[in-house]
């Protein structure tokens, strides 16, 4: 029965049958983290023969005949750019390979352009006062810590089953000069596992911002991340805004975080040929030059675009299940009570959990007490500020599969126990 | 014969001489390069068993028992910290390990300062309208294109036998808010291969900025680099600037770029507790943290700061003949002329060449035609301006010794061609 069904009475004896279960968990000391996406152990191993590929000094040549033992080549190794040119279905040309990181290429892009400016726009952004971004919400916090810490405004748009609200963000981006950019995670995005519908990609593609410096930042984390059925097909956000003469306004980023290392990966950023020029001289005085010979050993490891493919299959074969057990558990536990909605990703890192509004807190501070780590209540929106208290971002995919079930029967507790509080008014 | 000593006909057969023999050269068609210091192919080989020693996953963790393969450790792990503290002479706590560049650590740096400002400083660099750096010369051209790229201002300290000027450097610092930094390679600088005398470092320890969010960009790229003798001795700025309560105003830099490889070595920043807070915190929105299982092959392989030393024992059998070489060459034949004048390193990756003022361009053209690459004229002066038009950086690493020889040779037939020109008002 659903609790707002219940009898005060009735709900007070499932309260206390809840408090029983919780209890118990609380003695049992538990140690368990659902709190980021991270690879298990498992995971890291697949890509262990990576490490050895580059034995003699004459496997460090790239196929244009530079030792990438050595400086230079500001843009990456050219077989490195054209793993990622395949991915992204954008022109080798239009492609900067980068280090482990490309939450460094977004942070990079942004600090540039306030002490720069971007390609075509007036004014570095950093000289125009108060200036915003868009931020579709649920969304990815360290997107939002990175215009905290650079002081630009969030302004939250609020993300639909095809993606960001774009009748909001036609509005907003299409009347105001101070917005300069959006966030957007268009495949499997984080943490709802919501796909961009090919509509939502055309009106991106289309936009015409009221500042001529604004960037859609298009972090494709998750480009070839599918776990359940073949990976969704998208429109080509590069070519449908190379149509509307829009590619400036775009800026794409991916990595090979979840593919290789978290830690070790290579990373990539792909834009107009205007924007790969500007941003090019600036990168000229950053660095010398990425870390080639990591690069190689991607190239050497997966060999194409394909090949990445191939070894997404083997990520799937143990993420899967994970997703499938915390499917199960929400479904089976928690879809009587009618205290929480929940999202069925098949790609990605994430589920997107609502719960009773006004219990989001609530249910964090019960699992900490019980040795749990969830991701911090409110880091899916910017300052860290849920207005209505009640989103979880769940990440399935480090703990082993019995710790998981563990950590989502307790979840799923911990839910109901802060609802029936709630509603109880304890 | 000095060629100022020369008549008029004495110089124009000379002239002629030295043209015959450019010529000769000429029709030979070379293609050599001694245009930067980087590593020649022996000396990149000297490492190559780095890259296989991450063989199982077991090798992959880092000795406080963190999967290097993940996420995390913004600081480097602390093995690779410990490794750069004992070179730098500085506490675990006050090293951040980064990635394959200490170039972009120092970009970076100002990037910051511009952002955000420094730590006990008041404003960012970037709202105070003109600020300035102070530029020892002749000096790093890329310290320079840092400068010029972000819109600070250079002013230009001439260098003495013990570093830069120190009444110069104090009279400005003290005296002018705008100045913000100084670049310093105080070990074997570039390109003259100076080693800062320990008063120097005193002097730097002991300023006492106008500004309030100064820093002493003390790049030290080749503290282990010598290739003749001992590694110099230098007084420990970082400790001697803690004496006069002064090493907030300190940033230290290196790399192990001429240790393992040019581009895939780590790097290092150093600095106070404050300062490493400071910088930590927006680090911390930039990435989620370094390359680390490279840090892991650097400690597995050096295994101590004294496997450092030793290994640069290595590289030194290598690169002092090539300094003999060129020192031999300047010696034998362009003492008599007495148009040039030459530093004679211990360490590092240069010589410094003063040829007849009015002429380095012309020396460079001169190669140029020959199919010899010299660093650019000027590229040792902010602006790329020399004023005298005098100073040549030789970076001898890179050729074989026999290329190198055809080059030197080369080089000081064009010298003299250039100054007997010069003279006769050619």
């Amino acid at each position: 029965m659903k609790y707002e069904n219940m009898s005060a009475e009735q709900l007070n004896a499932e309260k206390d049958k809840l408090q029983a279960e919780y209890d118990k968990l609380k003695a049992e000391d538990l140690k368990l983290n659902m709190a980021r996406g991270i690879l298990s152990r498992k995971q890291l191993d697949l890509t262990q023969d990576m490490l050895g590929l580059l034995k003699v000094p004459e496997d460090c040549i790239s196929e244009d005949g530079v030792d990438c033992r050595n400086y230079g080549m500001l843009e990456g190794i050219p077989e490195a750019r054209k793993l990622f040119a395949d991915i992204l279905g954008v022109p080798v040309n239009n492609i900067i390979v980068g280090g482990n990181s490309s939450l460094n290429l977004m942070y990079d892009s942004i600090a540039r352009a306030m002490l720069y400016g971007v390609a075509g726009g007036s004014r570095p952004w950093g000289v125009q006062g108060e200036i915003k971004f868009l931020c579709p919400v649920p969304g990815y916090d360290r997107h939002f810590t990175i215009c905290e810490s650079l002081g630009i405004d969030m302004i939250t748009v609020p993300m639909t089953a095809d993606g960001p609200d774009m009748d909001e963000v036609e509005k907003l981006v299409s009347s105001d000069k101070s917005i300069k950019g959006i966030w957007c995670v268009p495949k499997y995005s984080n943490p709802e596992g919501t796909v961009y519908s090919d509509e939502t990609v055309r009106r991106f593609a289309s936009l015409r911002p009221a500042a001529d410096d604004f960037r859609i930042f298009w972090d494709n984390a998750y480009v070839v991340h599918s776990f359940e059925g073949d990976p969704a097909d998208q429109l080509n956000l590069f070519e449908e805004a190379k149509k509307f003469g829009n590619e400036d306004i775009v800026y794409i980023f991916a990595s090979t975080s979840k593919i290789s290392y978290p830690g070790s990966g290579i990373s990539a950023f792909a834009a107009s040929d205007a924007n790969i020029a500007f941003v090019r001289k600036q990168m000229s005085a950053q660095t010398i030059g990425p870390d080639k010979l990591n690069q190689l050993r991607h190239v050497k490891f997966f060999g194409s675009a394909q090949g990445i493919l191939d070894h997404m299959k083997k990520h799937a074969e143990i993420i899967a299940p994970k997703f499938a057990l915390i499917e199960k558990a929400f479904t089976d536990q928690l879809t009587d009570a009618g205290v929480a909605e929940w999202t069925h990703p098949k790609g990605g890192y994430f589920v997107s959990l609502n719960v009773l509004p006004g219990t989001a807190a609530r249910v964090f501070t019960l699992m900490t007490e019980l040795g749990i780590k969830l991701t911090p209540v409110g880091a899916t929106f910017p300052y860290h500020k849920d207005p209505d208290d009640k989103n979880l971002r769940i990440a399935p995919t480090y703990p082993p599969l019995e710790e998981l079930e563990t950590a989502v029967n307790a979840l799923c507790i911990c839910v109901k126990l802060a609802a029936a509080e709630k509603i109880l008014n304890v």
